[in-house]
């Protein structure tokens, strides 16, 4: 299957971004909306960190703002005010509305359970993780970091995996405090 | 002075609530904006705990929406989606728009500077503390159950007073991940 | 029932403290063992906070070292040596250990299941809360707060009393990353 | 440089454990005092996580008890029940004392300047990483996916690298509320 982002516009970058001409680095693109309480507290937060922290030519960052509830307050407009009050730095896109669908195009064609989900694509463009809800650093680290590695042309020795955690592991409670 | 509420709108009750009708209770206000990042990790969860936590007898929780900011799109409708998202369980009052404006009306009667701004007051109705900032909870706790055990008409005696903290005393580091 | 502290040695101060001395003051006494994680991790950093928050005329927080496992290896020296690692600014009282015992002799007077537990006595020194385990910032602060309000003499009245908690509130999660 | 660990004692595993033993896995050393709270609160926590949430065949977790101040007080015993309160899993050397010396033989052999200290040794037994003070869950997380990818032999190509982050990037606060 081949990933691509449709999206309606783009914040913070001057042209849109394609995944298929990122190949060669690793892709996180974490789809949000920007009233999900667990967005704005964990996963936008750490996809900050990421981005401040990587390489650019490791590690490419995306937002996907993909719109499926309160469709007429989470305006482009307001997502730009958004974006601004909450300092993120990262290309983000606003992923296409459709006409009588509730889903917006990459959501749908994504298959993307709600949000916050994190996607996460090897240096050859294969996808790696979708994961719906929160990922602790420790383990997202971990995944960057070995996929980071891995040189492009790896994967055709055998697809990237995420690696096998130990069952029961649970890396560090996530607490959210409401 | 005279303290009251001047709203466009009220969420979360059926009828307006009036700071000289509450009088005999302690009251807090908490001013937010739904975009400022601060309300939306600090402020907001604290008012929402002391809400479920004290007695209505003893303490009313208040919500100011006081936008000064991104007017376009923090409306009353994309107040009513964050306040859903957000599980907010107490009364909100939507600070009332002046035409010409930057600051709505409450706003700037009260003379707040930003977001997040905690007015408290006493059972009499008395101002005992603005706050623009967070305050820890072991603070606003203290102070709360001052104010909460003296009774009505005690501050004929002599107002009501945010304790003395000892100089330099810092009661737990606020610490924003971003 | 009188309280006091039997202790065989006291840190952080010249003079040995009694209870019924203090008369006059709110004094919360935090019943702790050294290498107890709850208490090194939460009930510890929150008895400094409260020592260095407020007035000592208003309130005064004693440390006390319950040993009841471990003896051989929780000694005074090597108390002394985690009250400095850990920064601990208040009297310490260490529990008389009693020969052919495991709980020492306070710890057992007092009925005290565990640590850590908390000890609050008001004005005049009537014991108000034995609680086992942590409690919030925001309640322990109410609590303290308005039993500083309360002037000496009023527990005549009708013993000054914690708070009644709204059922099922809690003022926030406590989660220990272990 | 070639790596070992003198101990004079080892907790949580039958045998003594070897580093050139462990050629062929990542192993991660954390140097601690058990009375350093920085180790109790931060690192040892870390470490605990790393040790249940990573794959034996990947990463093989060490604390290594370099004992440098209150030595009368930090036995193997007082370890032992530190060990057993705080439930860390992972192999633990006690760094063997030296006679005259307030530095104990491997802290002293590895110029390790306190605690805690983080040792990163890839599969090939490089030491790729000496990190005095606590090293944030993201960071460590992706130094440690890097070299688990990295298969033996791979740094005869060029030595293991730490990632070149960026400037001034830091990976979320550490905040530690005393």
């Amino acid at each position: 299957m081949s990933f691509e982002i449709d999206a309606s516009e783009w914040l913070n970058t001057d042209e849109p971004l394609s995944l298929p001409a990122l190949r060669g680095r690793v892709v996180l693109v974490t789809a949000f909306q920007m009233l999900c309480r667990g967005c704005a507290t964990l996963s936008l937060p750490q996809a900050r960190n990421l981005h401040l922290t990587f390489s650019r030519d490791d590690l490419v960052v995306i937002g996907l703002h993909s719109v499926f509830e309160h469709h007429h307050v989470m305006t482009p407009d307001a997502l730009r005010a958004f974006v601004h009050e909450y300092r993120l730095p990262f290309p983000i896109a606003i992923d296409r509305a459709l006409e009588g669908s509730v889903l917006p195009q990459t959501m749908q064609a994504w298959a993307l359970e709600g949000t916050p989900t994190l996607m996460v694509f090897d240096r050859d463009g294969e996808l790696v993780l979708q994961h719906f809800g929160h990922l602790d650093d420790l383990r997202l680290g971990a995944l960057l970091g070995g996929l980071i590695e891995r040189q492009p042309g790896a994967s055709q020795d055998g697809a990237a995996q995420v690696p096998a955690w130990r069952p029961g592991a649970d890396a560090g409670a996530v607490c959210i405090p409401i």
